[in-house]
């Protein structure tokens, strides 16, 4: 054989040097082989799957450590949602080419996380691809036998809580896309830099996953809107919800923003990409979710309460009015 | 609420219609919830990660049930080629737009394998892209503790096996490009529609996983070329190999295009997509594994030997004279 065979490929280069130095779990088994494996005894695995794709779920331009936080975060966001500890993760990443510069941030940002979150890398795919960047998670996490919390559960009477505050990433989007919040924001570049970093970077709530478990009867992550995410969970449960818009919880840069009319509380209750936990907790266990989450520096907020009933929850302003939102999440398609 | 708010957005009735009714397994929850379960008692979970984009692992206009069945059996074929039995997969598809007979088509597909191999869909998520179709599946498989079988653990004198054919897939992707194996078949249609098949459908070895698990030293399954695979497991092992290049084993088809000098055999073992499991057997059990091909009606063949020592292995000719291949397998980048 030619000396040139044993130079590895692109592709096996690529691994080799990016992300082997990040599978330092046992079961990934230093990226050399083609599967990884999950010891699992005594407890369930709650497995998560997200994409992202560029130009859809972030911009060409972000930095690309936060694309790779990205892309886990918020897998680990619906694992914490779930109630589960994070376990580990696979990484599919389709590429036009090899940017190295890109390559390794990305990997670094990757590596950071993975470490910081208990959640190591044990496998993965890189493929070519003509079109955008995608980055594919799959993370699984660990739970006590029978004890993940679903989007199912919610029953009458339930309040309903969500963690950290709502509508800030969206709002980061619309200002590296030039819309009207950008102005409205020309002269506070704290603000800005603020609302940006909650759209290119999560963070997901997986200090109170045990909480969650703890006293949560239904749980889901906020990533497609708060409004349209909160309608799955009563779909989900049989049963619907009375909300009260003026305690869903913002940031000040956002408050500010809603107060001048740069924006409306129907875009805060359908963007997309808060990545909080939106649960339902009995009256009486609420207490115990506040006073882990004050442990946790994470505020959580009761927005209202699950109701008999269908449909959609109902959003009342702060004079008692229903409030019709005309969208209540991104979709896809 | 507007009554049009009680309309599933077109992700959610997308996932509906086509993907609800493939997921049955209880751990799926009717894909109403945004992760899966996996119970483990008593044995290890070998998990998977392959994707596959259009115009890089299939062809646009390559009929969507095929699509779905290789995503899903490209996976399949890993857990194959590491003793594992299948046990469930996510799915993450990346669309340009919604076109329902495309989507139906690869749902039905889908199912039908998903059903056929015993591997249910747990979960997913569904994403736009202004690029090509990709799919990702993440697939995971069980095995008795401790018995993955792995690249690494081939040794000296060990047989070489591979099962099926070699070759024929990167054949069918050659006739349907319209390379010069396509007009060496032009009088041969039955021909043309074999390799078009093993191009667009991988017939992974899952009947032998058991076998392999128990008596393979070493196992990969070949998917990117038969001799960079090879060179794959023997780095891994920290061996090498002696393959007598004749024993290779081929289809009629593939066998008449090699004789009349249409593809050569540097194509056959550097060509990609044969999902064929290659594995290293010591001499004393290679008639267990022929004997339980047998029984599942998979040919299995001995094309070499592991050998002491270093590089990449060595191919020789029916006269035992040593070959230089320019080329061992696809890659990426």
């Amino acid at each position: 054989m030619s000396d040139r065979s044993d130079i590895p490929s692109g592709e096996d280069s690529l691994i080799a040097r990016y992300f082997k130095p990040l599978a330092t779990d046992l079961g990934a088994f230093g990226l050399r082989d083609d599967a990884a494996l999950i010891k699992a005894d005594g407890h369930d695995l709650v497995i998560n799957t997200d994409a992202i794709v560029e130009g859809v779920h972030y911009l060409p331009d972000d930095p690309p450590d936060t694309i790779a936080r990205k892309a886990l975060r918020v897998n680990l966001s619906d694992l914490a949602a779930k109630g589960a500890e994070p376990a580990g993760f696979v990484l599919t990443l389709a590429l036009r080419d090899v940017d190295e510069s890109w390559l390794s941030a990305f990997a670094q940002g990757l590596g950071e996380d993975a470490r910081a979150f208990g959640c190591p890398l044990l496998g993965g795919d890189t493929v070519s691809t003509p079109g955008p960047v995608m980055i594919s998670v799959t993370a699984w996490g660990r739970v006590p036998v029978g004890r993940m919390v679903h989007r199912f559960g919610a029953r009458p009477g339930d309040r309903v809580m969500v963690t950290g505050t709502i509508g800030d990433a969206s709002l980061g989007l619309a200002v590296l896309q030039g819309k009207p919040a950008a102005a409205a924001l020309a002269a506070d570049p704290t603000a800005r830099e603020m609302l940006i970093g909650r759209y290119r970077l999560p963070q997901p709530r997986n200090a109170l996953a045990a909480a969650v478990r703890d006293v949560a009867t239904a749980s889901i992550d906020v990533s497609d809107g708060l409004a349209g995410d909160l309608a799955k969970l009563c779909a989900a449960s049989g049963v619907t919800a009375d909300i009260e818009l003026a305690k869903i919880p913002t940031s000040p840069a956002t408050a500010s923003l809603l107060a001048r009319g740069a924006t409306d509380l129907e875009a805060i209750t359908s963007g997309g990409d808060d990545f909080e936990i939106l649960c339902t907790v009995p009256d009486d266990r609420r207490k115990a979710l506040t006073e882990e989450a004050l442990r946790a520096g994470v505020a959580v907020t009761d927005i209202g309460v699950i109701v008999a009933g269908e449909g959609v929850p109902r959003f009342r302003d702060a004079q008692g009015r229903a409030v019709t939102l005309k969208r209540l999440s991104f979709s896809h398609f």
